[in-house]
């Protein structure tokens, strides 16, 4: 039993792993339709959703089917449960790489309002953001993780600059006013990005420290 | 060993439901606070937030104590981590509340940009989906978690027309687009509060019928 069960942990990591760079392969995707205004990029969007869906499901038995047979304890249990926690998060940042896409399809069918610099530098930190916290939860990393965690405030800085830059140009002018709240809308996708990796970072501190820094000031 | 497992088990749910009426209450609070433009009763979302945050840690230790201590199978094995992945959910619509109450602070440090209908109508709908999706956990009932996912399209229907309508504002008078912003902000928290109704529903009705209704159109 202890090797199937050694060979099944090698497998969830890969699959946690597959996951993972697809769907930073899906928010990469819908930044480079909106910056080269490129539907045929976008479009590619959509499919990697169904990829990223499929891949979720697999996942989601394959810690089911191992809790169930293998009833690990201790750190094992911690790490399989922590993976099914983190494939929502992957899950759910495919879902704003779709919104971000379905934004994008407006404003590349309208001229630009302006040339888009902040957007993709927040989309680069974020997506880095869910590459290392993903590195950190294979590779145990507790630094690495809490490395994760201490971006977010940039990633929300970048979001800050970017609504009041687009307040300006609604002000100014209401003609702009749809393409900047569309604008707008891609900045806060792109936070809740950098919010799930932040989950997934704050999961892997505890799953390697077994602290819980999600709500540091508590006490149990 | 099995009665004490039943006693956990009930404990849990116990733990789950004052999880969710905290949750209920706290959307209520921050709305509530908004529309009677009442500063004390914003400040009381700050304060269940803490709770909630003591609750999430409470059930996430108590699941893994469970699956570890008695490593159950089959169904059971389903229910409890179903709560796991739950409570997440319940965890982030009490922080969406928190965002509601930071927005509504702005909003009732200003002059009423217009009587709000359509916002607390969204919020009823969203709570009761909140509402149902849990009791739908509790008791393992697949009918009324899809009742819930059924009703999150009439929220997003009301999130259009507050759009809608706000966009209106802004490009009638600059003046207007910083309340319409903040009121925009809250229609949208309150859609994520229904988009979390929706994923604990879909994870009740997987976990009655061993069915994955989150992507319907999927083959494994």
């Amino acid at each position: 039993m202890d090797r199937h069960f050694d060979e099944e942990l090698i497998r969830l990591k890969e699959m946690v792993s597959t996951m993972a760079s697809s769907v930073q392969e899906t928010i990469s995707l819908s930044i480079k339709g909106l910056k080269e205004r490129n539907l045929d990029i976008l479009k590619k969007v959509y499919d990697n959703e169904n990829k990223i869906n499929r891949l979720q499901m697999e996942i989601d038995e394959m810690v089911l089917m191992i809790l169930a047979l293998r009833q690990p304890v201790a750190t094992d249990l911690r790490f399989i449960t922590s993976c099914m926690k983190i494939n929502n998060d992957l899950e759910r940042i495919g879902d704003e790489a779709v919104n971000i896409a379905e934004r994008a399809e407006f404003l590349i069918a309208n001229p630009p309002l302006k040339p888009l610099i902040d957007i993709p530098r927040m989309a680069e930190i974020s997506q880095g953001m869910v590459k290392d916290a993903i590195s950190s939860l294979l590779n145990k990393d507790g630094q690495l993780a809490q490395g994760v965690r201490e971006r977010d405030d940039e990633v929300d800085d970048l979001r800050d600059q970017i609504f009041r830059e687009l307040l300006t140009y609604m002000m100014e002018d209401q003609k702009n006013v749809k393409r900047a709240m569309e604008l707008i809308s891609i900045a806060r996708y792109l936070e809740r990005v950098g919010d799930h990796a932040t989950n997934i970072a704050e999961n892997v501190i505890y799953m390697v420290s077994g602290k819980d820094v999600r709500h540091p000031t508590m006490k149990l």
